[in-house]
């Protein structure tokens, strides 16, 4: 390689006036040594079961990552070029050489992305590559990443070490075993690798795979289901398995935010529908926020937080479900009403000492005018981080601008990830860090903060903070200031501010 | 107290960068002396009639700021500790003392807030207080707080005249008797505190309380209202006695901005259901739409300015209603449309030389979609300043940033405070001078406007276009520019500029 | 001219930070020189064909300006003072110095606007005037306008020229016979102004104008439209003859973004009903949404760039269309849905290689929710520039600040203006470049993007993503880098970098 190598700024997505950047660096000084809190991820728990190398750069970095395939897709670029499997077995590219050069030569479309961001992160920080991706570069790059990949230290436990992950909860399906969370913890990694309850397939009558899933509900709950109130007894049961096995929350994907219960006699009717096959659409959706109730109402009595992420169109291009499955880019966001929608629940619970809903968007007009002012007065609400497509530098800012008026710092989860990507995790709490440590930067440069101030509320948001949001069953004693005792007795804190 | 004393820095909440910051303090500097005109706020005039000393302070800074409340509550603290009554009269904490003790200790809950920012005007600039609030500090600034407010330099009438308020706008239901507006004015203070006409109560008729309040509009304006008719002529008689009470404006908090006008008939029908006590959810609200087309029609006759703010689902939770009463911080924002709703009002008033129509939202989607344009067209419409949740530092940048491209400045009403605690008034203010300031400065920093521009703009929005927007009645010769007659004449404004 | 002659200061328009300035300037001073492509607009193809002399100021620079017009009414001045027209023939003012007067006088309603740094432009770098508008220099620039009017350079075709337009798209009826257009193709202007088929007018069967319409298509196309499918037929080829003549691209003003097809039963029954003259408007709303989805199945066919801005309600007060025609103000955003809405469309077409379907929004909240998440997955889905109440210094930086993330800048369009006022077109030009500059500035200043990316992208959105967006039509391998060969190949980019 005849250049310098290729380093990152040490200043990087910092803001660039120059009264607020030294106070930046300050402020990102005292949250980079902090450990990762990774409380809402989507890593596959097998892969730190089995600590097998990594396969080849395009397998780890390209195929997997929705963010990028559908960037290049946009640009033209097939999927079979990019190596997205197709269900009718015809075959795609299989090279990852091959797949890597595609990206290498095309990595210009990503200017201006938080994927660029992320990306710099995990070759250079990560993985030591020394030259940026271009055509030119894509082959020596390639080779050096297949060599950084067959060596030990690039095992997923030993990068799940270097990254500093103090817990790492994954997303599971409500019927799963969890045999990989059994694994992990039978060799002492329960505590560090949690599941997380997501039951979106059970609460969604319509599914083509409901009556299936409920089958395979029935035979790991060892129950028979013939009605609403079997399902509901096996989806308690389906929590406290997830509860011994140390999961810490929920995780809900509908598509409304409707939480509206129904009377059990209707509930009863749409699932009896339901298992016969012939249930109608507006039932379904009825059923959905229904079930987003008892949720809620299982959480008070079992402590799990719950988590809620509605407003997305899946697989808006159903042609490419058909031909390639979901979760290849084809999510569009929806604007999104939560005021009403959350009404039944939050009069119902919004004040209970058990329940922590945390709320999540990706309509960025519900910040100020509707997700601020609920967290901002309802105690069960906490404002997830900016979710998914708001998961960048200028999005993360604008959340701050937007939420803290109303709803203050303490009233948000600090940063939650939502990574797929095991090897950017770093670089997802990496850049919140810093976007944080601007945005309170610029508090403390206008006098509306002072700078210990600010340090510590970005040692909150970093990492106290995603602590204390998931940490379960709540003590039910709302009035004692849980963070400022947890503040006085965390050693882990103490040791890195 | 050991520490040095408390301050405020001067720059505080001015931009950094080094190039707008000397720009904005010279910008402020021409607006820091300008009396305060306050057309839309919430104090109660009998403050001002008895002009009594202020209780403790907890009763004055505490238990009545919903935005404080809401926050504590948000984190925990029941509504009972901070003395918040109850409907069912089960005692609620009482100790001032304690109560305070309590908000100071969370006080790092306000960070990043505006609470924070007028508290902070409040304690120091306002009450003298030299350390900053903590669990620590919490008995010292009480005692010094209780020693200020016994003195007779901050009573109400004293910190009024402290605070150069040159005239205050409060705000009153249809049926009041104006008795403390009457009180003032026999004591020559008649032209210094206005009322605000506030009929919402009387225009929505399904609320449980309309019938009393029906019954109470008959006793006050010495009719029997047997009908819809009778209705109208009750308005218009007490739109009367407010204009003699020197109000300017009236105001109105309707769910939907909604202002279709119904035939007579079908408005009687609606107004014979409601005295009858069964009166369609659907009527009551096509009814609260005609009200507010009559109320423009009423001000094109009587010239009070006319301030819609529509959006807000209050008490969104019932339990609480019902425990304490409205106005406790369960306000919630909803999405809002203006340009259907308003479009029969326009067609009808827009271009009427006699109807002033101020627009505010909490919805901030609004002000470039639908709000800048609709103003930027129509001679009756003014945007109010951002409100309630928006007036904040960072929402009154965005407001700026988002509708003076396609309103300007000067189809805004310049800075219009919501103040219910009569303390933070010259906080509420401040705070929107430097802001305006500081946008102002970048315009100039970027060579958009010049800096003698600016500098005008800037008493303009503090305050010669909120006594501009709310002189009534207008003249009704639209075409002769009103703010320039004013400028040539003003001698406050010569005095300052 | 007492005063130093009026210059605009080089540095307009960039951000004021002292570490992003001498950055935006260095990137600036690259695409200062380009040509100008300008896709979008609205210019008369008359003006170029005849080439005389452009009246007085006030025809030329007020009157047709509905920006300035709407700002001068929402302040009181009445149309009939700016001599708009009048359709029952009642004279409104004629005389255009008087006209000039009542604008230059009330220069200071447009601080803070794109209306103003448009026409400093105008005035200072087209037309040479070297003091600022006012009611005291009124006179003095008119009489200055007036000479440089009458002088040959000012002549349409010589500034054409001196503004270095490479190719402008007009925009025309769909019953256009074109003529302009043959004149300037006879005289070799035909590769530098080109049209742009609009067939608005034909598409909503319930405008009054529509019978009307359709007798003149059939007269245009010598054809007798007796249905659907002859009116499906005679829209193909009139734009036939319109890619004959020249034009890229079709341009569609939906009320809403709606494009799901009907079956053509159901299509023929309406166009029937219509040609009776007694269409429900229900049907001519799903009518006008088949219609845009047979306009994209006829891009795929003939490779016209399909432009869709929908979400404005045309003509908000019903008296001042009556009064006045359209065009003068009253068109005010609504919100805009265009997820579902496109849905059919893109399912079908989306991956289509030989469709480019360029998406405005007046609607800025769609930019981060729905808009770049589409942009950012469908291959022929491009965004376009920020549009008509947008195409603002800030609404620009909003736009890349919401879009980038998710879009990159290579699913934008670049700079597309959409200008009415000829002689504004450099002025629209050179703030887009400047904003842009801006913001990529920022993200080099920041360490997100390097110096050398930056110039290359800020081109790319000058120069070379207008070009490549408009070009028609594609070359159907949508696999292959097309901008790339663009940038290897093009000469007039190399000399201009």
């Amino acid at each position: 390689m005849a250049h310098a190598a290729w380093t990152l700024h040490p200043d990087r997505a910092l803001p660039s006036d120059p009264t607020i950047r030294p106070l930046a660096r300050e402020i990102l000084d005292q949250t980079r040594g902090l450990p990762i809190v990774s409380m809402h991820g989507h890593v596959d728990a097998g892969l730190l079961a089995r600590d097998e190398p990594f396969p080849d750069p395009a397998t780890l970095l390209v195929v997997p990552d929705h963010y990028l395939v559908r960037m290049l897709v946009s640009q033209g670029v097939p999927h079979d070029a990019l190596g997205v499997p197709r269900r009718d077995g015809v075959p795609v590219e299989t090279d990852p050489r091959e797949i890597w050069r595609t990206f290498a030569s095309r990595w210009h479309l990503f200017r201006g992305t938080p994927t660029r961001y992320w990306m710099e992160h995990v070759l250079v920080e990560v993985l030591g590559v020394e030259e940026k991706p271009s055509a030119a570069s894509a082959d020596r790059v390639y080779d050096h990443l297949v060599d950084r990949l067959a060596q030990e230290a690039y095992r997923p436990r030993a990068l799940f070490e270097r990254f500093d992950i103090e817990i790492l909860a994954t997303t599971d399906a409500a019927t799963s075993t969890l045999p990989d969370h059994a694994a992990l913890a039978a060799e002492g990694w329960g505590e560090r690798v949690v599941p997380t309850f997501r039951p979106d397939a059970l609460l969604h009558v319509d599914r083509p795979t409901w009556r299936d899933d409920v089958v395979l509900l029935g035979e790991v709950t060892g129950s028979s289901i013939h009605g609403y109130r079997d399902l509901v007894a096996a989806l308690e049961e389906r929590r406290r398995v997830f509860v011994r096995a140390g999961a810490r929350a929920t995780d809900h994907g509908h598509v409304a935010a409707d939480a509206t219960p129904l009377s059990d006699s209707v509930a009863e009717r749409i699932v009896a529908d339901a298992l016969r096959g012939s249930v109608r659409p507006e039932d379904a959706e009825a059923f959905a926020g229904h079930m987003l109730f008892e949720m809620a109402r299982m959480s008070t009595e079992d402590g799990l937080v719950m988590q809620l992420h509605p407003g997305v169109l899946r697989d808006h291009d159903p042609g490419v479900l058909a031909a390639r499955g979901p979760d290849v880019g084809y999510d569009i966001p929806l604007p999104t009403e939560y005021v009403r929608a959350l009404r039944p629940v939050l009069e119902t619970f919004g004040h209970h000492p058990n329940l922590r809903l945390v709320l999540f968007t990706v309509d960025e007009d519900t910040f100020s005018r509707e997700l601020a002012p609920l967290a901002g007065v309802y105690p069960a609400v906490r404002l997830g981080a900016p979710w998914w497509f708001l998961d960048t530098p200028d999005g993360m800012r604008r959340y701050r601008e937007a939420v803290t008026d109303t709803a203050g710092f303490y009233n948000t989860t600090g940063f939650v990830d939502d990574t797929r990507a095991f090897c950017s995790i770093p670089a997802r709490h990496d850049l919140a860090r810093r976007v944080d440590a601007g945005f309170l930067a610029r508090l403390v440069a206008e006098h509306r903060l002072d700078l210990d101030e600010a340090v510590e509320t970005a040692v909150d948001l970093a990492y106290r903070l995603p602590r204390e949001a998931y940490a379960a069953p709540r003590t039910g004693n709302a009035f004692q200031n849980e963070l400022e005792s947890d503040r006085a007795t965390s050693t882990v804190a103490k040791e890195h501010v």
